[in-house]
């Protein structure tokens, strides 16, 4: 916390677990400060030691907040959502509560980690395209299909949970890695409707204090 | 769920993810029956037919129960502990209860993904043992730093909690793929702890109704 007592995110503009964050935290009105962690810069500033101290896992996000410490995106949210219930971001009835972390990890577990800044450099220059879309593509074909039957107007149902705060950042990586979103209209569809939302359009990467010039819209 | 309402878990014995839903049945006493999904035999049955309409994401475990399948090993535990609170998997203290899901996540997003056979598939034959070798040790240089703070007879505190039923399996596939061990001796006497404990006996992949004869114990 800073000595007003905000809330501290450490965030990259670009990192989408660092947005689903945002998202969260612009949902549920939590007035926070941005320090940011420029993961490509002086080396990357993740692997300071000042920063391995607050996250051993040297990764953003992390969250100061009522004092301590959180790291990874969704233990993040989930502790948001307990402590600051509203807006709620899981459904009340457990069995849809369970599609939003299926959803949830589907994304954060089983695509993001393996199109990652730190996952990438391990392959091969030349096939680091390829990689990272075929994690994309094999998370989405599943992820459509799942969608055809939570989905409402929103990943599950009518309301935005935890699942959209997940959905809109992995689509932004799917186009940074140009894969081709036509044979995903449902994620496609559901994307579109959560753009247009104020909290995922002041979070948006091209908004962040850290947002390189040339990036900003 | 079974003609008898019992719910039916698809496994593979050595699957550290189906491992973590196993242990959860095991605790709470939820009776199931297991129908196994052997990931290599038949060019691996999790790409059948059937199995893809379960789980799109052609992965294990899934868990049908209550009318609905839930997959993702987190949300499957997740729901059990919502739906069947007793015993519990996650302290009451909504700090604690950050600190379990942070250590879960890290095993289940940081570190099993990126060395999970699928992946590994994808990776030189030469160069895997490697590769899941290099994904367990960053994992562990960070968990066994994060446990020194959260720590007590197990991983968070004194009580089980889902982040025990992430460890375990994980120093399991650490131990499969010859990581050394030795740097770690928090993550190491917790380990040494939870075994001797009957649900993460029972469950064991060694003790499974699809071990192979060779590998039984």
């Amino acid at each position: 916390m800073t000595e007003s007592g905000k809330p501290i995110l450490y965030s990259y503009f670009r990192s989408s677990c660092s947005w689903r964050v945002r998202i969260a935290l612009a949902l549920k009105g939590i007035d926070y400060e941005t320090v940011p962690i420029n993961l490509i810069k002086d080396g990357g500033q993740q692997f300071s030691k000042d920063f391995q101290a607050l996250n051993p896992m040297k990764q953003v996000p992390a969250l100061k907040i009522d004092g301590i410490t959180i790291h990874q995106s969704l233990a993040i949210i989930e502790y948001l959502e307990e402590t600051r219930p509203t807006p709620r971001l899981l459904p009340q009835d457990p069995k849809k509560r369970a599609s939003v972390r299926m959803i949830s990890d589907l994304i954060a577990g089983g695509i993001q980690p393996l199109q990652n800044l730190s996952v990438l450099k391990q392959v091969e220059e030349e096939l680091q395209l390829t990689w990272a879309q075929n994690a994309i593509i094999s998370g989405f074909n599943a992820l459509e299909q799942i969608l055809q039957s939570t989905a409402g107007t929103y990943c599950v149902g009518d309301e935005v949970t935890m699942a959209d705060l997940c959905l809109v950042p992995q689509v932004a990586n799917a186009e940074r890695f140009k894969v081709d979103c036509t044979p995903y209209p449902t994620i496609s569809s559901i994307n579109k409707r959560l753009l247009v939302l104020e909290a995922f359009q002041v979070t948006h990467p091209c908004r962040q204090p850290d947002t390189p010039t040339e990036l900003r819209a």
